[in-house]
């Protein structure tokens, strides 16, 4: 059953922005990429949206105009020829782009950080006197808090992810490969209405439903901006499963999503047929470990990247700092993220990331060892920021499922 | 089985390059995206490639450079600090970059329709002498004939395509979600190598396995840069398959691709549980008709804007103008595009492709009508242009599949 987000939803979402754009000296935002509309305007159709520091935003659609009308919160006009659109501003919003405006040439942000150049480069020439500046860490900023709709949304991919990971162990026999495993998984979660990917917005990386892998195919490193990556089927396509079989006594690493109404949860588990060998065992109370004293800190107040630097002591303490999150240096320097209509959302457990924790962040805090000859073990839960502290979102049940 | 490329593979892509960029005049070309970077090192890992008007390319990798070394088929080396970009490629390059190089301000073509704007900007940041230009059209020329190791992967493609439509035409009954019939198609290319979505170069765009849409659904206009995108599942992924059942008597259009090792194939077939009202079987016999003749029209010499001209005339001889390649205003302005690593390759069956086709270019032709109430019929196969006229690629049989 969809949930509808109340109406209120898009006038609060649109105040967040604005507040930070004021507080950044923007006089607007010129919004290209179809998540960052969608998330103004409830639309994800071809155009562009403009934010004034004040007053009402505007839907610019190329096409579908008439699905774009049908779903927008805000309003939505036909956007005209493009090398017009600094007149067709001009027209719209004399208050900042007209010659009335007080200031001539007004400071326009964008979110330069997915914007192709190509078209920022139209885009300055279209709108010729502007003051164009990176938007991009404001947007994100927004964003990293959820509402209450938000939320749901994310533990309704949590509910299919549980169910999926539940079918895929009842199914895992040993020779079974990981693609064979991975397609169990991604069925459930593609009937329970999974829209096929889950996004991200790092340039280059893409995702689909996460990773199944086994054994050192789990550990082969990747350009994947994540600690496991996998071997992938080809190198067209250089991380997630691949055909290798499933052995047993290895670790079997199940990191899995799905995006469902927008919004994607991310979750891992680690599984074994037979039994561990004792490193990998102590590797993994160690993730353990580290996740539960995260639980601990997470709450209003504490920056992330303190976060972060209690793991790395907690790794190095259990002698692992090199294996920890990848291994050597195809490590990443992250424990978590933040996790809403994409993947790779703030704040991000990591150095330089001092901004406290506020209610209705949700993060994906994510500790994982890497061992080159042996595979990887790790365990990652999504969590709600609360009032006081912390709520998981993710459901399936957390140990090594030893089957 | 994986089908490995042979060892001149990488020579040929490279020398074609260098043959269209100096008589663009350029003397470098900076590539960022993976799939560029794929096609000429045959890596896909996070950093970039330089490659000079004459001499050899280098791949600067920042991760994984342990998994470059071992793919990749170009000069490999580690990304330094991204800021001293600029003078690594003075060193590695003195005759373009270099103090000694006899132009001061050599002319350097990027990938710019697909690099993020805020890395264009740290990039001229990083190498400031340099003249930047946008390369695109450039490398989607090269990219637009394959080889016969790029035909044989997209033939590959072509067979799970054609296997999961088998496999869905055998399980398809009335009442059964467009979701549910997805899923099933879904799960046999998956099962044979599809690496989990099929990429596009378009900005926003994004495309998992196609669509499966059934009646008013498939004639949802969308944003997606195609004639029929379909109601999709949620505003937040508008386009694709949706939770609405099947019915009796209505088009079900079976718009399908996948990617197997780096390549994508795209497919159309039309199916009906029952019988298509005679509006629609007419408007699906022009389709093929302008199939047939796009066919005759498809050989080394023809103008891509030619073929797209003949196939309007033969709507408008039909009466079908306004329903041809989606409805009214939502109709896309093209009857086929190239396809390759990505599904929205050149050349382009539309007005403005005037470059003659030649041998080895493969293209999707995909001739739609769209009727707002009844939904959508049509057919789409992807042809390699021989030496003297064109070979389907597409496998499976041609008709209305009639349940």
């Amino acid at each position: 059953m969809e949930v509808i987000p109340p109406p209120e939803e898009w006038l609060i979402r649109r105040d967040r922005t604005q507040q930070l754009m004021r507080e950044a000296g923007l006089d607007g935002c010129l919004i290209s990429q179809n998540i960052g509309i969608y998330y103004l305007t409830g639309s994800m159709q071809t155009g562009y949206l403009f934010v004034p520091a004040q007053g009402d935003p505007t839907y610019y659609v190329r096409r579908s105009l008439t699905r774009a009308l049908k779903e927008s919160k805000v309003h939505t006009v036909e956007l005209g020829s493009f090398r017009q659109f600094g007149e067709q501003l001009a027209e719209d919003y004399p208050d900042v782009f007209g010659q009335g405006s007080a200031d001539t040439h007004p400071r326009i942000g964008a979110d330069l950080d997915v914007m192709p150049a190509q078209l920022y480069l139209r885009l300055t020439g279209a709108v010729p006197h502007a003051e164009w500046s990176d938007a991009s860490m404001l947007l994100r900023r927004v964003r990293s808090v959820k509402s209450e709709y938000e939320v749901s949304c994310i533990s309704k991919a949590a509910e299919a992810a549980a169910a999926a990971l539940q079918e895929g162990l009842s199914v895992l026999r040993e020779g079974m490969t990981e693609l064979e495993l991975m397609s169990v998984i991604e069925t459930v979660m593609r009937r329970r209405g999974h829209v096929g990917l889950m996004r991200m917005r790092g340039y280059n990386q893409e995702l689909v439903t996460g990773m199944v892998a086994a054994g050192e195919a789990a550990a082969e490193p990747t350009y994947f901006d994540g600690p496991a990556g996998g071997r992938g089927l080809t190198p067209a396509a250089p991380q997630s499963v691949s055909n290798r079989p499933i052995r047993r006594d290895e670790p079997i690493l199940i990191d899995i999503g799905c995006c469902i109404d927008g919004y994607v949860i991310d979750q891992t588990r680690t599984a074994v047929i037979g039994e561990l060998r004792p490193e990998l065992k102590k590797a993994y109370e160690t993730a353990d470990k580290i996740l539960r004293r995260s639980e601990e800190l997470l709450q209003p107040g504490s920056k992330p990247e303190d976060i972060y630097t209690e793991a790395l002591q907690i790794a190095a303490g259990a002698g692992l700092s090199e294996h920890f999150m990848g291994f050597g240096p195809d490590q990443v320097k992250f424990l978590g993220h933040g996790i809403g209509l994409e993947i790779d959302e703030w704040p991000v457990l990591a150095k330089g990331f001092k901004e406290p924790l506020e209610p209705g962040m949700v993060i994906a805090v994510e500790p994982k060892f890497t061992f080159p000859e042996w595979g990887v073990v790790g365990v990652e839960n999504t969590y709600l920021i609360t009032d006081t502290g912390c709520r998981p979102l993710t459901l399936s049940p957390e140990k090594i499922f030893e089957l």
